[in-house]
């Protein structure tokens, strides 16, 4: 954990974006991902400011209903939490938008700090995706037996090594050398559209293991591999073992990032 | 109304798209109208059909949860109004989808045989837009007594001259010439998320008088204006007066075109 500078005052940022226009989350060159333009709006308020953190990356495409960042300024830099929001709202596109900013304990990282987070993956499953879901569900024209979902992300909770659940990350890092993983929540829901939604809770997600679980998911459903295929892919004796699909990105949103209580305290 | 052409069967479409990934509906140089897309796509099916022919235009930016729309293939054409439908959805990008296509009887225009159209018009009030919703709702932190609002429409309900809730349009069509139009219907709903929608159906609207119409009940609500000023502005009496602020083009969407029973009749 960087050391807490007592020069400069930290911030809490709580953002939700359109992920579909951005390239991610991630900084990058070429600039059109959620930090580039966070970062810039943030130097323009405050040249002196540092960079900013995020809990961690969503891939381009993936939404944000709550995602969580944390930068510094300067102590000597006066503007309190809501102007920040103010301000940086005035200065970023309408598809980003800060939700609140808090000052809070230096002690705060928005990724070290991260106790769970959920996602929600969004399976339309209908003739046709209406135009304004376009990119924000995985459309599917049928769908398997509903009631045999549940029972399958049933065989995911808990602690597994998930490592048959991951891609290689570009930036070369290997998890797979920890993969180990606890969901604590994994269940499905229905709404009145005809919209699955499947929310996952757990302490951490390996690159695309979301996408993997709910490709998986589906591929059982769809009685491709069956009950215990699954159960010997999560019990990671078969380290090259590879989960059968992974979901496309259209249908990810990161809904929230829970951190231990003294951060979850806002004026 | 053109004369239908025996050698030419003619079809209906019913279509949906975001419209803010549009330039308007309306055939343009560029071609990033909906029109454009459609026209490519059932000349890419068959190169001998005719263009297409909208109920009417809708701005760059609006949406529409039901436009319609009529084009003519050769008689010896075999492909059905569900094969169309699948071959053109299937060339289309994502954010226009052809609802239904069914074969019509050729007195059917998609133009001159609209009986009404509904309109709706989504204002989303509080400190912040969702990201989702930017560009599907004019967004305003604060918003006067609402139970004020239905009177304001209901000012507009009836038959008028509304020459002063239109915008010259581009193509140089004089419409204040005939400017009376009847709106049978304008009533205001609202949901649990804050979002205000005001429902239009009338006989024809002018360039732009949708988005007249609620701006200008908007300054009434903000007490800018009085009631007594819109009631002389749709005397129609003085023929130069204009309607004090036309809303922007976000919150606007056609979500119904209705035509004699005749067309509506469907497999």
């Amino acid at each position: 954990m960087p050391n807490p500078d007592p020069e400069s005052r930290r911030f809490r940022l709580d953002i939700a974006y359109d992920g579909r226009l951005f390239v991610g989350w991630q900084s990058q060159v070429g600039g059109d991902t959620v930090q580039d333009f966070l970062q810039s709006a943030i130097v323009q308020c405050c040249p002196a400011a540092s960079g900013v953190h995020g809990s961690g990356r969503t891939d381009a495409g993936v939404c944000a209903e709550q995602q969580v960042a944390h930068f510094d300024a300067p102590a000597e830099w006066s503007m309190r939490g809501g102007e920040w929001q103010r301000a940086l709202n005035s200065q970023l596109p309408a598809t980003i938008r800060v939700l609140r900013c808090v000052e809070i304990d230096p002690a705060f990282h928005a990724r070290f700090s991260v106790l769970e987070k959920t996602y929600r993956y969004d399976i339309a499953v209908g003739e046709m995706l209406p135009p304004l879901k376009a990119g924000l569900a995985w459309h599917r024209k049928e769908f398997g037996p509903v009631t045999e979902l549940q029972p399958i992300l049933d065989l995911f909770a808990g602690t597994h090594d998930f490592r048959a659940f991951s891609a290689k990350r570009h930036d070369g890092k290997d998890e797979t050398r920890d993969a180990v993983r606890t969901i604590s929540r994994a269940a499905v829901s229905t709404d009145v559209s005809e919209t699955l939604s499947i929310r996952f809770t757990g302490n951490g997600f390996l690159y695309k293991m979301v996408r993997f679980l709910v490709g998986t998911a589906v591929y059982c459903i769809d009685e491709k591999i069956t009950r215990e295929d699954i159960r010997n892919l999560l019990s990671g004796a078969d380290r090259d073992a590879k989960a059968p699909y992974c979901a496309p990105p259209d249908g990810l949103s990161l809904i929230g990032v829970r951190y231990p209580e003294e951060f979850e305290i806002f004026q």
